[in-house]
């Protein structure tokens, strides 16, 4: 891939300031950037690192153009205008449409133009699969799911039974979508299964990461809204919503018949308890336990801040005291105003 | 499926007050039913909702039987009844029996009779499948495993060798289960492999969520009881033994060598360290690390309560404190003694 | 697999005390092993086991040599020398080299000799597959990768396109290498993908547990360097790099851009927050949180230590008034000087 800067200017609605018929062929870091790459500064931290930066172009706001030793594409957003350029650098390996002779298609499964199904890759009957999708080498899509077009499941994706995806969701690999959601009756030290008997609902635009687990809801639907971003590893028990624009980093887990609001981030390895309701516009810090709803929007955290092991003992014995150590405190008052 | 409330009432064995004859066809919470759903009440904290459902019945325990609008189905357990009526609601697609012609079966594996083995599928050498087990597209199962009867390997199971399986366990898509411990002497900067030559045997009545990793023994098994369920995202290391009756949430996690009691629960995202033993009946709250032996039976947590986050910023930064608070506290109790 | 003492000291270069004709068939743990069992004693918290250890012979340290009841086989460092016995007794089943015909490789892959490519495993395009390497069933490999010699790469392993691993790397079941990092630009409530143009550089004698995912790098490569161990359900981030010899147990998770040192361990559950970079040496505690850059090597904590849930409360209820008790004590120390 390789155009001139006054393509790429063009291409992304850019100012260029510089040579527009300078070449270049890559995206890189203000640090790794060689001569023919474009790079880009959005966190202001690393303004330092324009001065010795070997980038032939950096995508950078108005007020910084003027700091870029070689070529400056001006932007109102430079993270933005990145990502938008990562999709023109974008060396993906395009597949070709198509299903491979090793697949198993169901024969009532109705597949659109222009879609993929790669090697060993299994579609149930009576699923929908609309244009534009790709199906990795060896997902398995179970029956009656409906998957929208432009469609990316990668390889090793699981889908269940009664799963709909909304237009261009992009789902990782090991992901797994509308397996059981984890309900049991308990009575005389059994637990009794309840079958789960509703399923997933996923927007459009949604991306996934890889060996995340979404279950089906037990009665009625799992539920994540258009725009949502998931990343690796992360659990969605049944019958939790998250509202658009959502995003949950690694990790992360939200128990059974939570709704997150829209527009909540949820850092890694954070988790929320069941049957609560999260406000729009909430932000989780990592490693956080969230046992009680929200409804005030803002930031939001628990557990302590790294300490060096020993002194972290100290402290963590002290946890053990804090409620006599309160006590005293207050005894201590109200002597002092006894006496005073 | 169809059935009027009296076969409904006769199959669940419960008793109606209301109008046998009326239809019907699916089960819903309160909120959400509609006219010809079943829903139940087992957590008081929805009885209020009782006065405004469309359900044409409710399961409910004798006591609020009369606060429900149209008929009644009165359980001493209506949690359990419900469990139940899942059973008979469940429209989970049937799948027939018999290899797929692409599943991939070693020759010396023995396969019962009624067996599903779906497309894509691998079987190892010398296996033993139990009667009416279904084993997902893309599974696969090592060398010698050895399967009980209505067991439920879900889409992309990986079963190692030497993994056995009682009777009605279901295993969900992604879960790995018989991978190798992580066992390694160090020795001069290098992590020298321990092999892992035990298996893992799991119990009768099991049900394990999707992405679970359940380690194979080092020396001698890993070790899952009877009537155990665990759910999605959980982490079961070697040699590991997880008493009958036990539950772990999504994002638990149980190192090395630790024995689990019987009847125990493990809420989402805790952590057990290695080489501990934990008594039976003891419940882990979320996100909590248990690194000692637990001997009496309880709840315990550990983590602090969410915070907004500037709030939480305080209470961080004094929780680094707290020693040097204590030792002051003490100095001021020792000058006020010395005072009085 | 039998063999007697002789060999096996010979074997292991051990000194033998005792019959070097006994026949000896597998290993066991001291309280666990039969007649024809060898064990070890590496933990000194087990040297009573000694005593009662029906164990045919003890790999021991020269210390404790004159405690073993049977045969002693005496080792400067004995749970290496027990890591090498393992591979002596090692039973996992042998595959055969040759590609499944039902497995799919790419015609411009390049598959060396003695490689085994199990049942629908899937080879992409422009592949290199080095000498003896096993290819599980089910695993799906993208276009141009590079895979060294002695590589296991267990069933249903993902890598993506561009993903480079050494020699004698294994990976284990459900991990996924090379998915995309989780890197998103947000401008008015959409995230706009950014296309993760790097790959994943893996060096030689690693190993991966089953269900990690480590994802693609933004711009330039995750890597992994030599003779790192990583155990199952572990979140590898974008861009992350691990230094030489470092352990990462189950459940952690590492955030974007983070360099970890060489021989750092994190245990179970840790999580270290994104763009840090963490010394050589340093070894953080299970479920630990860390969010600041490490420069000094040595052990790290969070979190607080397990507690009856009962008494938790209390303590979490203080830890809320944290900076008023904090102040309160202060106000008591200012008052008392004052009357001194």
């Amino acid at each position: 891939m390789q155009m001139t800067l006054a393509e790429l200017a063009s291409s992304l609605e850019l100012t260029l300031i510089g040579d527009g018929d300078i070449q270049v062929s890559g995206l890189n870091t203000l640090k790794d950037a060689q001569p023919g790459d474009v790079s880009f500064l959005a966190n202001p931290s690393y303004q330092s690192q324009l001065a010795d930066s070997q980038a032939s172009a950096v995508i950078v706001a108005a007020s910084q153009a003027d700091l870029v030793q070689g070529a400056a594409l001006v932007s109102a957003n430079p993270y933005l205008s990145f990502a938008q350029a990562s999709q023109l650098f974008n060396d993906r390996p395009q597949v070709s449409s198509g299903v491979h002779p090793s697949a198993v298609v169901a024969a009532s499964a109705v597949i659109a133009d222009n879609v993929s199904v790669a090697a060993n890759a299994v579609i149930g009957e009576h699923c929908q699969i609309g244009a534009g999708c790709e199906i990795g080498a060896g997902s398995v899509i179970g029956d009656h799911c409906v998957i929208g077009a432009d469609c990316q499941l990668n390889p090793n994706v699981t889908l269940y039974h009664n799963v709909v995806l909304g237009d261009r969701v992009t789902v990782h690999s090991g992901t797994v979508i509308g397996g059981d959601g984890f309900g049991f009756a308990p009575d005389q030290g059994k637990w009794h299964k309840i079958c789960q008997l509703g399923g997933v609902r996923i927007g459009s635009d949604v991306e996934i990461g890889s060996n995340t687990s979404i279950d089906r809801g037990a009665l009625g639907d799992t539920v994540i809204e258009d725009d949502v971003i998931i990343d690796n590893l992360v659990q969605v028990a049944h019958n939790v919503r998250i509202g658009q624009g959502s995003a949950l980093a690694g990790c992360a887990g939200i128990a059974g018949s939570t709704t997150l609001g829209k527009y909540c981030t949820v850092a890694g390895g954070a988790g929320i308890a069941g049957h609560l309701d999260i406000a729009d516009g909430v932000h989780i810090a990592a490693m956080t336990l969230i046992s009680k709803s929200i409804t005030e929007k803002g930031a939001y955290a628990s557990g302590t801040a790294q300490m060096p092991m020993n002194e972290w003992r100290r402290s963590a014995t002290r946890f053990r005291q804090l409620d006599s150590m309160a006590k005293r405190l207050q005894q201590l008052e109200k002597s002092h105003k006894g006496e005073a």
